[in-house]
Protein backbone atom coordinates (compact mmCIF):
# COMPACT_ATOMS: atom_id res chain seq x y z
CA UNK A 1 0.00 0.00 0.00
CA UNK A 2 1.71 2.86 -1.50
CA UNK A 3 0.30 5.64 0.77
CA UNK A 4 1.22 3.80 3.76
CA UNK A 5 4.75 3.34 3.09
CA UNK A 6 4.91 6.74 2.53
CA UNK A 7 3.80 7.69 5.70
CA UNK A 8 5.86 5.12 7.46
CA UNK A 9 9.10 6.89 5.32
CA UNK A 10 7.33 10.59 6.60
CA UNK A 11 6.38 9.43 9.92
CA UNK A 12 7.66 6.58 11.28
CA UNK A 13 10.49 7.27 13.82
CA UNK A 14 13.19 4.34 13.24
CA UNK A 15 14.85 3.53 16.70
CA UNK A 16 18.47 1.48 15.94
CA UNK A 17 17.47 -1.43 13.63
CA UNK A 18 14.78 -3.18 15.11
CA UNK A 19 11.95 -0.65 16.73
CA UNK A 20 10.08 1.86 14.64
CA UNK A 21 7.19 3.68 16.30
CA UNK A 22 4.17 5.00 14.22
CA UNK A 23 3.15 6.58 16.97
CA UNK A 24 1.67 9.84 15.11
CA UNK A 25 -0.76 7.60 13.40
CA UNK A 26 -1.39 4.37 14.28
CA UNK A 27 -0.67 3.37 17.76
CA UNK A 28 -0.59 6.18 20.25
CA UNK A 29 -2.60 9.22 18.20
CA UNK A 30 -5.01 6.99 15.55
CA UNK A 31 -5.33 9.07 12.20
CA UNK A 32 -8.28 7.80 11.61
CA UNK A 33 -9.22 9.01 8.33
CA UNK A 34 -6.19 7.23 7.69
CA UNK A 35 -7.42 3.97 9.37
CA UNK A 36 -10.11 3.60 7.14
CA UNK A 37 -8.11 3.81 4.06
CA UNK A 38 -6.27 0.82 5.94
CA UNK A 39 -9.29 -0.55 6.83
CA UNK A 40 -10.87 0.23 3.03
CA UNK A 41 -7.24 -2.02 1.84
CA UNK A 42 -7.89 -4.67 4.02
CA UNK A 43 -10.83 -5.57 2.27
CA UNK A 44 -9.71 -5.38 -1.02
CA UNK A 45 -7.02 -8.06 -0.15
CA UNK A 46 -9.57 -9.96 1.52
CA UNK A 47 -12.32 -9.21 -0.42
CA UNK A 48 -12.60 -13.04 -2.28
CA UNK A 49 -12.95 -14.68 1.60
CA UNK A 50 -15.20 -11.69 3.12
CA UNK A 51 -18.45 -12.52 2.72
CA UNK A 52 -17.85 -15.73 4.96
CA UNK A 53 -15.95 -13.65 7.79
CA UNK A 54 -18.45 -13.77 11.01
CA UNK A 55 -15.93 -11.69 13.28
CA UNK A 56 -12.50 -9.85 13.46
CA UNK A 57 -10.06 -10.54 16.20
CA UNK A 58 -7.33 -8.95 17.28
CA UNK A 59 -4.95 -8.08 20.75
CA UNK A 60 -5.66 -5.25 23.23
CA UNK A 61 -4.58 -2.22 22.79
CA UNK A 62 -3.40 -1.22 19.64
CA UNK A 63 -4.66 -3.76 17.52
CA UNK A 64 -8.34 -2.25 18.27
CA UNK A 65 -8.43 0.70 16.32
CA UNK A 66 -7.17 -1.20 12.94
CA UNK A 67 -9.77 -3.96 13.60
CA UNK A 68 -12.80 -1.81 13.87
CA UNK A 69 -11.60 0.26 11.34
CA UNK A 70 -11.41 -2.79 9.25
CA UNK A 71 -15.01 -4.19 10.45
CA UNK A 72 -16.36 -1.29 8.64
CA UNK A 73 -15.67 -2.79 5.52
CA UNK A 74 -16.47 -6.80 6.47
CA UNK A 75 -20.30 -5.71 6.56
CA UNK A 76 -19.45 -4.58 10.42
CA UNK A 77 -19.08 -8.06 11.92
CA UNK A 78 -18.50 -7.90 15.51
CA UNK A 79 -14.70 -6.84 17.06
CA UNK A 80 -13.12 -9.23 19.48
CA UNK A 81 -9.84 -8.39 21.06
CA UNK A 82 -7.99 -10.87 23.18
CA UNK A 83 -7.19 -8.88 26.65
CA UNK A 84 -3.49 -9.50 27.76
CA UNK A 85 -4.39 -10.38 31.26
CA UNK A 86 -7.57 -11.95 33.08
CA UNK A 87 -9.27 -9.02 35.18
CA UNK A 88 -11.28 -9.54 38.06
CA UNK A 89 -14.38 -9.11 36.25
CA UNK A 90 -13.46 -12.24 33.58
CA UNK A 91 -14.94 -15.06 35.56
CA UNK A 92 -16.16 -17.46 32.75
CA UNK A 93 -14.01 -19.63 30.50
CA UNK A 94 -11.35 -18.57 28.03
CA UNK A 95 -9.01 -19.85 25.41
CA UNK A 96 -5.86 -18.26 26.28
CA UNK A 97 -2.21 -18.43 24.07
CA UNK A 98 1.20 -17.52 25.37
CA UNK A 99 2.71 -14.31 23.81
CA UNK A 100 6.14 -12.37 23.81
CA UNK A 101 5.96 -9.03 23.45
CA UNK A 102 8.88 -8.11 21.62
CA UNK A 103 8.16 -4.20 22.44
CA UNK A 104 7.77 -4.23 25.79
CA UNK A 105 9.84 -7.20 27.00
CA UNK A 106 7.21 -9.60 28.36
CA UNK A 107 5.15 -12.43 28.54
CA UNK A 108 1.48 -12.52 28.32
CA UNK A 109 -1.47 -14.56 28.55
CA UNK A 110 -3.74 -12.89 25.52
CA UNK A 111 -7.67 -14.45 26.43
CA UNK A 112 -10.62 -14.65 24.87
CA UNK A 113 -13.91 -15.42 26.08
CA UNK A 114 -15.09 -19.04 25.07
CA UNK A 115 -18.47 -18.42 23.94
CA UNK A 116 -17.34 -15.64 21.04
CA UNK A 117 -15.87 -18.06 19.33
CA UNK A 118 -17.49 -21.16 17.95
CA UNK A 119 -17.04 -23.82 15.74
CA UNK A 120 -18.59 -22.90 12.94
CA UNK A 121 -17.09 -18.85 12.87
CA UNK A 122 -14.22 -17.78 10.16
CA UNK A 123 -12.38 -15.38 11.52
CA UNK A 124 -10.33 -12.88 10.19
CA UNK A 125 -6.78 -11.89 12.59
CA UNK A 126 -6.12 -8.48 12.52
CA UNK A 127 -3.66 -6.34 14.05
CA UNK A 128 -1.14 -3.47 13.65
CA UNK A 129 2.29 -4.84 13.89
CA UNK A 130 3.99 -8.15 13.06
CA UNK A 131 7.96 -9.02 14.11
CA UNK A 132 8.22 -12.10 15.45
CA UNK A 133 4.50 -13.51 14.92
CA UNK A 134 4.27 -14.55 18.48
CA UNK A 135 0.59 -12.60 18.39
CA UNK A 136 -0.84 -13.22 15.63
CA UNK A 137 0.33 -17.08 16.09
CA UNK A 138 -1.38 -16.63 19.49
CA UNK A 139 -4.83 -15.49 18.15
CA UNK A 140 -4.45 -18.30 15.25
CA UNK A 141 -3.76 -20.77 18.24
CA UNK A 142 -6.86 -19.02 19.90
CA UNK A 143 -8.90 -19.49 16.69
CA UNK A 144 -7.54 -23.26 16.92
CA UNK A 145 -9.07 -23.83 20.04
CA UNK A 146 -12.47 -22.87 19.47
CA UNK A 147 -12.27 -24.74 16.09
CA UNK A 148 -12.72 -22.07 14.07
CA UNK A 149 -11.64 -21.24 10.62
CA UNK A 150 -8.97 -18.37 10.22
CA UNK A 151 -9.66 -16.87 6.97
CA UNK A 152 -6.55 -15.06 7.08
CA UNK A 153 -4.18 -12.61 8.65
CA UNK A 154 -3.64 -8.62 7.56
CA UNK A 155 -1.15 -6.89 8.58
CA UNK A 156 -0.44 -3.37 8.65
CA UNK A 157 2.83 -3.06 8.89
CA UNK A 158 5.04 -6.47 9.10
CA UNK A 159 8.90 -6.43 9.42
CA UNK A 160 9.94 -9.23 7.23
CA UNK A 161 13.70 -9.17 8.66
CA UNK A 162 11.98 -10.51 12.31
CA UNK A 163 10.72 -13.78 11.15
CA UNK A 164 6.95 -13.63 12.09
CA UNK A 165 5.51 -13.34 8.04
CA UNK A 166 8.02 -16.65 7.59
CA UNK A 167 6.88 -18.18 10.36
CA UNK A 168 3.13 -17.85 9.79
CA UNK A 169 3.26 -18.47 6.17
CA UNK A 170 5.31 -21.79 6.94
CA UNK A 171 2.02 -22.83 9.38
CA UNK A 172 -0.19 -22.63 6.22
CA UNK A 173 -1.90 -19.08 7.11
CA UNK A 174 -3.10 -16.51 4.61
CA UNK A 175 -0.86 -13.43 4.92
CA UNK A 176 -1.71 -9.94 4.03
CA UNK A 177 0.63 -7.58 5.46
CA UNK A 178 -0.01 -3.92 3.83
CA UNK A 179 3.34 -3.25 3.82
CA UNK A 180 6.75 -5.27 4.39
CA UNK A 181 9.77 -3.85 6.32
CA UNK A 182 13.20 -5.34 4.97
CA UNK A 183 15.25 -3.66 7.01
CA UNK A 184 15.84 -0.83 8.83
CA UNK A 185 19.13 0.67 8.80
CA UNK A 186 21.24 4.56 9.49
CA UNK A 187 17.25 5.73 10.25
CA UNK A 188 16.09 4.84 6.92
CA UNK A 189 13.70 2.36 6.15
CA UNK A 190 13.59 -0.30 3.47
CA UNK A 191 10.90 -2.29 2.18
CA UNK B 1 -29.99 6.75 25.39
CA UNK B 2 -33.04 4.00 25.68
CA UNK B 3 -31.58 1.56 22.92
CA UNK B 4 -28.47 1.36 25.28
CA UNK B 5 -30.43 0.85 28.21
CA UNK B 6 -32.14 -2.15 26.80
CA UNK B 7 -28.65 -3.60 25.49
CA UNK B 8 -27.28 -3.53 29.14
CA UNK B 9 -30.74 -4.72 30.94
CA UNK B 10 -30.57 -7.73 28.15
CA UNK B 11 -26.90 -8.38 27.88
CA UNK B 12 -25.10 -7.01 31.02
CA UNK B 13 -23.91 -9.22 33.55
CA UNK B 14 -24.25 -7.85 36.83
CA UNK B 15 -21.54 -9.40 39.64
CA UNK B 16 -22.81 -8.33 43.39
CA UNK B 17 -23.90 -4.59 43.63
CA UNK B 18 -20.64 -3.05 41.86
CA UNK B 19 -19.67 -4.71 38.93
CA UNK B 20 -21.42 -4.71 35.41
CA UNK B 21 -19.73 -6.95 32.42
CA UNK B 22 -21.15 -5.36 29.16
CA UNK B 23 -18.00 -7.59 27.33
CA UNK B 24 -20.47 -9.28 24.81
CA UNK B 25 -20.90 -5.82 22.98
CA UNK B 26 -18.47 -3.41 24.59
CA UNK B 27 -15.47 -4.13 25.98
CA UNK B 28 -14.24 -7.60 24.59
CA UNK B 29 -16.40 -8.68 21.68
CA UNK B 30 -17.52 -5.17 20.15
CA UNK B 31 -20.55 -4.95 18.33
CA UNK B 32 -19.43 -2.41 15.88
CA UNK B 33 -22.93 -1.93 14.14
CA UNK B 34 -24.04 -0.81 17.65
CA UNK B 35 -21.08 1.06 18.69
CA UNK B 36 -21.75 3.39 15.45
CA UNK B 37 -24.95 4.72 17.03
CA UNK B 38 -22.78 5.32 20.31
CA UNK B 39 -20.94 7.37 18.06
CA UNK B 40 -24.12 9.06 16.46
CA UNK B 41 -25.19 9.62 20.10
CA UNK B 42 -22.27 11.20 21.17
CA UNK B 43 -22.63 13.56 18.33
CA UNK B 44 -26.04 14.68 18.93
CA UNK B 45 -25.08 14.97 22.82
CA UNK B 46 -22.10 17.36 21.86
CA UNK B 47 -23.38 18.69 18.58
CA UNK B 48 -23.04 22.26 19.80
CA UNK B 49 -19.46 21.79 20.54
CA UNK B 50 -18.33 19.52 17.36
CA UNK B 51 -17.03 21.91 15.04
CA UNK B 52 -14.53 23.34 17.85
CA UNK B 53 -13.18 19.65 18.75
CA UNK B 54 -9.60 18.95 17.46
CA UNK B 55 -9.26 15.69 19.12
CA UNK B 56 -11.06 13.00 20.82
CA UNK B 57 -8.84 11.51 23.77
CA UNK B 58 -9.36 8.29 26.00
CA UNK B 59 -7.40 5.43 27.56
CA UNK B 60 -6.57 2.22 26.30
CA UNK B 61 -7.87 -0.33 25.76
CA UNK B 62 -11.22 -0.52 26.35
CA UNK B 63 -11.83 3.36 25.40
CA UNK B 64 -10.24 3.22 22.00
CA UNK B 65 -13.10 1.23 20.00
CA UNK B 66 -15.52 3.90 21.62
CA UNK B 67 -13.37 7.03 20.68
CA UNK B 68 -13.04 5.13 17.14
CA UNK B 69 -16.86 4.98 16.37
CA UNK B 70 -17.28 8.41 18.04
CA UNK B 71 -14.69 9.91 15.88
CA UNK B 72 -16.60 9.35 12.66
CA UNK B 73 -19.38 11.54 13.81
CA UNK B 74 -17.07 14.24 14.81
CA UNK B 75 -15.48 15.09 11.03
CA UNK B 76 -12.83 12.16 11.95
CA UNK B 77 -10.59 13.86 13.70
CA UNK B 78 -7.64 12.11 15.28
CA UNK B 79 -8.26 9.65 18.83
CA UNK B 80 -5.53 9.93 20.85
CA UNK B 81 -5.44 6.80 23.43
CA UNK B 82 -3.47 7.11 26.83
CA UNK B 83 -1.04 4.33 27.46
CA UNK B 84 -0.99 2.81 30.79
CA UNK B 85 2.37 2.69 31.13
CA UNK B 86 5.32 3.60 29.53
CA UNK B 87 6.62 0.64 27.19
CA UNK B 88 10.21 1.20 26.14
CA UNK B 89 9.82 2.42 23.09
CA UNK B 90 8.03 5.38 24.04
CA UNK B 91 11.17 7.85 25.09
CA UNK B 92 9.97 11.06 24.63
CA UNK B 93 8.03 14.06 26.79
CA UNK B 94 4.97 12.62 28.58
CA UNK B 95 1.97 14.31 29.79
CA UNK B 96 0.99 11.77 32.74
CA UNK B 97 -1.59 11.34 35.48
CA UNK B 98 -1.91 8.51 38.05
CA UNK B 99 -5.06 6.85 37.66
CA UNK B 100 -6.62 4.08 40.06
CA UNK B 101 -8.49 1.10 37.97
CA UNK B 102 -11.35 0.37 39.98
CA UNK B 103 -12.40 -3.53 37.99
CA UNK B 104 -8.43 -4.12 38.17
CA UNK B 105 -7.56 -2.86 41.48
CA UNK B 106 -4.47 -1.29 40.71
CA UNK B 107 -2.92 2.46 40.40
CA UNK B 108 -1.38 2.95 36.63
CA UNK B 109 0.21 6.23 35.29
CA UNK B 110 -1.67 7.08 31.89
CA UNK B 111 0.60 8.98 29.49
CA UNK B 112 0.14 10.87 26.43
CA UNK B 113 3.11 12.44 24.36
CA UNK B 114 3.01 16.18 24.81
CA UNK B 115 3.12 16.59 21.10
CA UNK B 116 0.03 15.21 20.69
CA UNK B 117 -1.85 17.64 22.65
CA UNK B 118 -1.26 21.21 22.47
CA UNK B 119 -2.08 24.27 24.23
CA UNK B 120 -4.33 25.69 21.52
CA UNK B 121 -6.75 22.30 20.81
CA UNK B 122 -10.21 21.71 22.36
CA UNK B 123 -10.34 17.42 23.27
CA UNK B 124 -13.03 15.54 23.84
CA UNK B 125 -12.50 12.75 26.59
CA UNK B 126 -14.43 9.84 25.83
CA UNK B 127 -14.43 6.31 27.48
CA UNK B 128 -16.72 3.36 28.40
CA UNK B 129 -17.39 3.19 31.96
CA UNK B 130 -17.83 6.15 34.51
CA UNK B 131 -17.58 4.28 38.20
CA UNK B 132 -15.07 6.82 40.57
CA UNK B 133 -14.00 9.00 37.71
CA UNK B 134 -10.35 8.56 38.06
CA UNK B 135 -9.85 7.87 34.46
CA UNK B 136 -12.07 10.89 33.16
CA UNK B 137 -10.22 13.13 35.55
CA UNK B 138 -6.94 11.39 34.59
CA UNK B 139 -7.39 12.40 31.12
CA UNK B 140 -8.90 15.89 32.07
CA UNK B 141 -6.01 16.07 34.25
CA UNK B 142 -3.42 15.92 31.08
CA UNK B 143 -5.40 17.90 28.98
CA UNK B 144 -4.79 20.70 31.39
CA UNK B 145 -1.05 20.04 31.83
CA UNK B 146 -1.17 20.98 27.90
CA UNK B 147 -2.97 23.70 28.11
CA UNK B 148 -5.66 22.47 26.14
CA UNK B 149 -9.69 23.57 26.60
CA UNK B 150 -11.83 20.08 27.40
CA UNK B 151 -15.16 20.96 25.79
CA UNK B 152 -16.72 17.95 27.63
CA UNK B 153 -16.49 13.73 28.98
CA UNK B 154 -18.53 11.91 27.27
CA UNK B 155 -19.21 8.25 29.01
CA UNK B 156 -20.95 4.90 27.14
CA UNK B 157 -21.87 3.69 30.99
CA UNK B 158 -22.14 5.97 34.21
CA UNK B 159 -22.14 4.53 37.78
CA UNK B 160 -24.01 7.14 39.46
CA UNK B 161 -23.63 5.11 42.82
CA UNK B 162 -19.93 5.60 42.55
CA UNK B 163 -19.34 8.98 42.48
CA UNK B 164 -17.23 10.23 39.35
CA UNK B 165 -20.22 11.57 37.83
CA UNK B 166 -20.48 13.95 40.90
CA UNK B 167 -16.74 14.23 40.87
CA UNK B 168 -16.68 15.44 37.51
CA UNK B 169 -19.59 17.90 37.65
CA UNK B 170 -18.16 19.78 41.01
CA UNK B 171 -14.54 20.07 38.92
CA UNK B 172 -16.74 21.91 36.20
CA UNK B 173 -16.58 19.17 33.61
CA UNK B 174 -19.49 19.06 31.02
CA UNK B 175 -20.52 15.39 31.04
CA UNK B 176 -22.81 13.27 28.95
CA UNK B 177 -23.54 9.51 30.14
CA UNK B 178 -25.48 7.94 27.42
CA UNK B 179 -26.74 5.51 30.81
CA UNK B 180 -26.56 6.54 34.37
CA UNK B 181 -27.31 3.57 36.49
CA UNK B 182 -28.38 4.42 40.25
CA UNK B 183 -27.94 0.99 41.50
CA UNK B 184 -27.52 -2.57 41.28
CA UNK B 185 -28.86 -5.14 43.32
CA UNK B 186 -30.46 -9.04 43.16
CA UNK B 187 -29.46 -9.29 39.45
CA UNK B 188 -30.96 -6.34 38.43
CA UNK B 189 -29.70 -2.69 37.04
CA UNK B 190 -31.76 0.56 38.07
CA UNK B 191 -31.38 3.77 35.67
Amino acid sequence: MELLKQRIEQDGQIIGTEILKVDSFLNHRIDTKFLKQIGAEFRRRFDDVASGIDSIITVEASGIAVACFTARFFDEVPVIFAKKQKPNTMNSDYFTAKVESFTKNQTSNICIAKKYIKKKDTVLIIDDFLAHGNAALGLAEIAGQSGATVAGIGIVIEKSFQGGAQKIRDAGYRLESLSAIKEMKDGKVYF
